[in-house]
């Protein structure tokens, strides 16, 4: 299953905000991110009067609508499905899924730490925290990203949930020999030749994308 | 895979509608139903500002939205997703989908005609169609059922699709010989049992409820 990391901390310390960030930090490299969010009270995504609320009200125990850029999906549950089961059925080719919020599941968790907003944590290292953001040291035993520190905390994600699903992002071989490449060198190429060959016809995101060029012998 | 069937007509022949029928002639005989709506525009179900909305526009591939009573997902897709697979994706345990539209896709297909709307149908046996709702009688060789006649039109769609799919609803067996029922009566016994056994602690719609009562002998 998709690896799966839970963003917690209390009301307003700005989990979204944070999300924010991350989110982006993760896709920049490459990664393919989805978001799961917790709502107690029962949301209405769907608009009263539109054909698929329509199809729900009829009695449809699930709806859905496709388009050329998005498939949405809303199913009445009898009781919540747990985490696990959302992520499987909803989920299947991210790299990585954040939870916001679910700080009672069993997940590895992230908390967001203000003492001004609330005096202590929420959670401890016995309940698979992994590491804390927050400006302020605290004397639990688990690694301490400043708020600031987007950069610092991927690096942290992806050195542990995501390092072994992911090979080099670029290997440019030059007659078998791989060319060593800075990071931001491969994300140079990785731009410019996915920016290239996404024009043509026929182009799908692909999983890999590999280009031999045969210059054969110089003239 | 959930058999599929696709309502389809000329636009503003009336299919959500009849759809609004339909699901509830369905669910009455205790069908489990799922509808898919095709929409070129590209929707706007997630509302801006959310935070779904915002982990979206952070970069999120794909956001789900989880409470007690739905389950709601939102995808991104480089291109339209085929019916079958939004069908094999979100549609684990639907006994049926209706798909409102789809008319060029090769699932089976039920045409809503009206002649004041459009002159000619729009589609021919050969596009797999399997029935016309229409108030005009046509010369074309399938079955024809009238806007008014959802119950005829539940018939057809539940001996084609739905039968072999379903035992008797309700079966009642006295030292395992069986009670024969009439429909309504089925109804009412379900109605009634489901009714007391759902308000216990740990319900959970099954697929089946089986109640085995032991009178022993007569004192």
């Amino acid at each position: 299953m998709v690896p799966i990391v839970c963003i917690v901390g209390a009301s307003n310390v700005g989990k979204t905000t944070f999300l924010e960030k991350l989110i982006p930090a993760l896709v920049r490299r490459g990664y393919r991110v989805g978001t799961v969010k917790h709502d107690v009270h029962g949301f209405h995504m769907d608009r009263e009067g539109k054909d698929t609320w329509r199809h729900a009200q009829a009695g449809a125990q699930t709806i859905a609508i496709s388009s050329p850029m998005r498939v949405a999906s809303i199913r009445s549950v009898p009781e919540e499905l747990p985490l696990e089961e959302v992520v499987a059925r909803y989920f299947w080719d991210e790299d990585i899924v954040l939870a916001e919020g679910f700080k009672k599941s069993l997940f590895p968790k992230i908390e967001l730490f203000r003492p001004e907003i609330e005096p202590q944590p929420l959670c401890s290292p016995s309940d698979n925290l992994i590491a804390f953001v927050s400006d302020t040291a605290l004397e639990i035993d688990v690694p301490r990203f400043a708020f600031a520190d987007v950069e610092g905390l991927t690096d942290f994600i992806q050195s542990r949930y995501l390092e072994d699903r992911k090979g080099p992002r670029v290997l440019v071989q030059l007659d078998g020999k791989k060319l060593p490449m800075k990071d931001f060198v491969q994300d140079f190429i990785a731009g410019g030749v996915v920016g290239m060959v996404s024009q043509l016809r026929g182009w799908k995101r692909p999983r890999q994308l590999r280009i031999t060029i045969t210059l054969g012998d110089e003239a």
